[in-house]
């Protein structure tokens, strides 16, 4: 059996609670995660509130094996995220000698002064290592087992895929999925009947209304591959015996 | 002094931890909290698992005016929604009268049978009020101070709509935008001046990168309307002195 590691997505941010900026990053997390081999089993969203991130930070780091925080680390006074992650460590935060030579190399390049508030950015937690930031310069980082990313969508990605090398992965989840052209109330008998026959592959139904017309997507999901195409194709045999999937689908 | 309403959302489903399905209802519910005078304060991602949403509505409920749940109200077995309210408050759960006539009503003016599927949409927890759902009839319902909607983000907008007359509200949040056409940390040292001189506003910065171009957004938000123009008037006088924002803008 492979392991499973578990993470936690934590959004820090005002503008998402306002509904100013609509986040985009849980769901390209969710995808990356799921792609690699690590499993996400909560998210938050929480204000720019010290209180509010170092608590949770404090419990999520303790129940999942990662934790990928989004938000707050730019140069201006609400960005308070590097020091709330070093609190939440008890570790000392300061200007980090190799944060400032990467961003100062790169500003050299682009003609851009090293001001304190650029400088603000190189303020990173001790012990931490650094995540590159190939779109904007000021890096991430990681500190056990909390990795510390930007809020905007394109420097979110770039650092998510840096970090990925530093990452350990365990099992895959597999996924099928059976499209239905009936509301999902139709099948919900023989679905439940189902599950309790595989107890050991997760089986979700969602409904989706289009066009005029009812779909419904079964999505059975487990990490053993064969047990999972055992369980997608008793499945399939059941709802074609039942008259809702036709005989090649 | 109009007072402050809080609340959380929880949404609750593994198809957004998978990556399946991308979250829109958070941003909706964020904007709509916004325009009504209710905080959003926090919000929850959880998996359709008993012993977590119970958890978080647990401590939600208790730290919040009020819990917004999205998800896991369907008529499959993967929707436990309805059950782990009536557990996390103690309280029987059965077909409610109510939801079934609505529901009878509606499916037989559709030529829809009422299976025993579509029933189980009509379980509610005891105490509960209705949520008329105009999309596909299925009610929510508010219980204490937890509204529990659809996860479909049509129904669910419908729900919210509806269930908005039923809350207590309070003083809005009030915002402005000034928008600067340079990178923020070109600003950070003005604005952290400024946020200190008008601790009562919230002052948050929001960088953008786009056509080859930086631009800032700069968002003041306050409840108290002219304590945020008086703050937001002075700001933008700062910024035309340090030449970063046009006279006229």
């Amino acid at each position: 059996m492979t392991e499973i590691v578990t993470a936690a997505a934590l959004v820090i941010g005002d503008e998402i609670l306002s509904g100013r900026t609509k986040d985009r990053n849980i769901g390209t997390i969710a995808d990356h995660l799921n792609a690699i081999g690590i499993h996400l089993k909560e998210v938050r969203v929480v204000p720019d509130d010290e209180a509010e991130i170092v608590a949770a930070l404090n419990t999520l780091r303790a129940k999942f094996d990662y934790v990928f925080t989004t938000g707050g680390i730019g140069p201006t006074h609400d960005d308070i995220t590097a020091d709330c992650v070093a609190k939440a460590f008890g570790v000392a935060i300061d200007f980090d000698a190799r944060a400032l030579s990467i961003m100062k190399a790169a500003y050299d390049a682009r003609g851009l002064e090293m001001t304190d508030a650029r400088r603000r950015m190189a303020r990173i937690p001790a012990g931490a290592s650094l995540i590159t930031n190939s779109v904007s310069v000021a890096p991430g980082f990681i500190i056990g087992n909390v990795i510390v990313m930007a809020g905007v969508p394109s420097i979110m990605e770039s650092m998510l895929k840096d970090a990925t090398q530093h990452l350990r992965t365990g099992a895959k989840m597999n996924a099928q999925t059976i499209t239905l052209a009936c509301p999902e109330s139709e099948i919900a008998s023989l679905f439940r009947t189902h599950q309790a026959a595989f107890p050991d592959v997760a089986m979700g139904s969602y409904p989706a209304f289009s066009d005029g017309k009812y779909r419904t997507e079964l999505v059975l999901r487990c990490c053993d591959g064969e047990r999972l195409a055992e369980a997608a194709d008793a499945l399939k045999r059941a709802l074609r015996a039942a008259g809702v999937l036709p005989a090649r689908a």
